[in-house]
């Protein structure tokens, strides 16, 4: 069996890991807009909900001695599809501020999906991405 | 090409491969609280669906002489996130039943997803699993 | 770090890969019906919105040299779940449309999610795959 090398830190750290390496993949648990006593920042935003979610798939990333540009496939499960795709003046804010989290243009395939309910109820978006090493 | 090995045994086979393993990875089949002919049990039970879930993970890994220690990420889609995040008392009951399927705290990613439907009216739950052995 | 190959080159290109390749695994960016300027077709109809993102996936994986063969896990992602499993017409003329995009009964397995909204109103089903070669 392969090493699984397992980073958990986060909130819920006793039930789930934040992310498992095996092999050169790393796959990283849903991030949402928390702070690190897992309380919701960012209620009704978002683009800083994204902003957040983003920051902490980063701080997981690097305890894996990874960065952003490591990210091969991302999951955005959002609450509300019209906050991102409603109009360009949305998307324009989404999507600029997702350019500024990967540094550019990031080289990423991705699905966008419009869910029911996240884990807590003023989260927005869920960001669940697969890293290579 | 790699060459796939395919397990397919469960009542949907003659559509979907119940798990398909191409190198070390192991993409199992969305798992749901059905029985050997395809009918779901434990109507209204989230506990027993996910527990049943699990069970039906842990028949397709062990047919790839796998186990649940050898899964690094679970999706789970549930149609009503109150049913386990409602309060400490649904998240003990769930997580409680969750780690008994793996035999301890799992070292496992997870994004836990609130959805509109899954494929069967009665079911409250699907958990997607990926393992690496 | 591992080389990415990245296929962009779809209407939404400036923002997302349709694919990465990284090692032997290919993920690609959740397939809709839409057309080669990113305008929706077969609005109303599951199963030709389903033949339509197959044959863009296929598409995608002929950039990487690879095919529908290549595919080992799927995920479908639907805004009517009834479209599909309300009853042995619906799951039929699906399922021979999915065997038929395939050339066969595929080897993959699959989630069947239903979800709020997908990134366009009319869409009916985005289908994410993932390849290995």
């Amino acid at each position: 069996m392969a090493e699984k090398q397992v980073v958990a830190f986060g909130p819920f750290k006793d039930f789930i890991a934040d992310g498992v390496r095996v092999g050169d993949t790393i796959h990283l648990s849903g991030a949402v807009s928390v702070d690190e006593q897992g309380q919701t920042i960012h209620a009704g935003d978002i683009v800083n909900q994204g902003k957040q979610a983003y920051a902490n798939i980063s701080t997981v990333l690097e305890k894996f001695g990874a960065t952003m540009d490591h990210i091969v496939y991302e999951t955005l499960f959002v609450t509300d599809m019209s906050a991102i795709m409603g109009g360009e003046e949305q998307m324009g804010a989404f999507f600029g501020m997702r350019a500024e989290a990967y540094g550019g243009n990031p080289q990423v395939s991705q699905s966008l999906i419009g869910v029911k309910e996240l884990v807590m109820p003023e989260l927005l978006i869920e960001i669940k991405a697969v890293a290579h090493l």
